[in-house]
């Protein structure tokens, strides 16, 4: 197991191990991958929704859809290095990704990601 | 032509004449005319962008779409007593009401309601 951190002030975020390149390029494409899936599902609830509009309250229940997802959607895919753990451990507790899907990852940024989303689920479990 | 107001204590804004039951009456079915109308027109075009949409900006284009939509119709269709003048001069500017849909409203009704729509006019030519 490596040292969590040679340059800690440049992690001030606990528990944050530091990602190499590969690492953050694999993590990357796990969160594109999951964020792609999300919008797709958005966006097919939307066309259902506006499909079956027959009144001005169903259109408003569609825009009142669309902004809480988007501001969901900004929320939790908030991309900075410091929180990659924390977004991926998220996904992964809301099922959007699996542990597949972080192969490759080591065992040290998957401990940080699992523990992010135990927390969620402890949390979700009070 | 009666007097502009017999109580102008209850009519505080400038040239707006009393209303009858029965002329509020046409108005007010004048008014939800033109509001069923637009919310129409809404509910179609949300259903056509949705139908096209095929990325994520298609869709925040369409949630602002119908925000923007929200908002201007809610500002619009202010149905105060003290505003009907101002409402219907604003819809029949727009188009959205025409004389014919004002058919058994006094005179002096449709000078004030055709007085607030040159007005818009002159705003927009200005």
């Amino acid at each position: 197991m490596t040292s969590p951190s040679a340059t800690p002030s440049r992690y001030p975020y606990q528990n944050e191990p530091l990602w190499s390149r590969s690492e953050k390029a694999l993590a990357r494409k796990a969160f594109d991958a999951a964020l792609g899936r999300e919008l797709h599902e958005v966006i097919q609830e939307a066309k259902k929704m506006a499909n079956q509009i027959l009144q001005s309250s169903d259109l408003w229940d569609l825009e009142h859809y669309l902004t809480e997802r988007r501001k969901e959607i900004d929320r939790k895919y908030d991309y900075r290095s410091s929180r990659i753990s924390h977004v991926l451990g998220t996904l992964l507790r809301e099922g959007r990704l699996d542990e597949e899907d972080l192969r490759g990852l080591p065992e040290e940024k998957l401990k940080s990601i699992r523990s992010h989303a135990k927390f969620l689920a402890d949390l979700n479990a009070a």
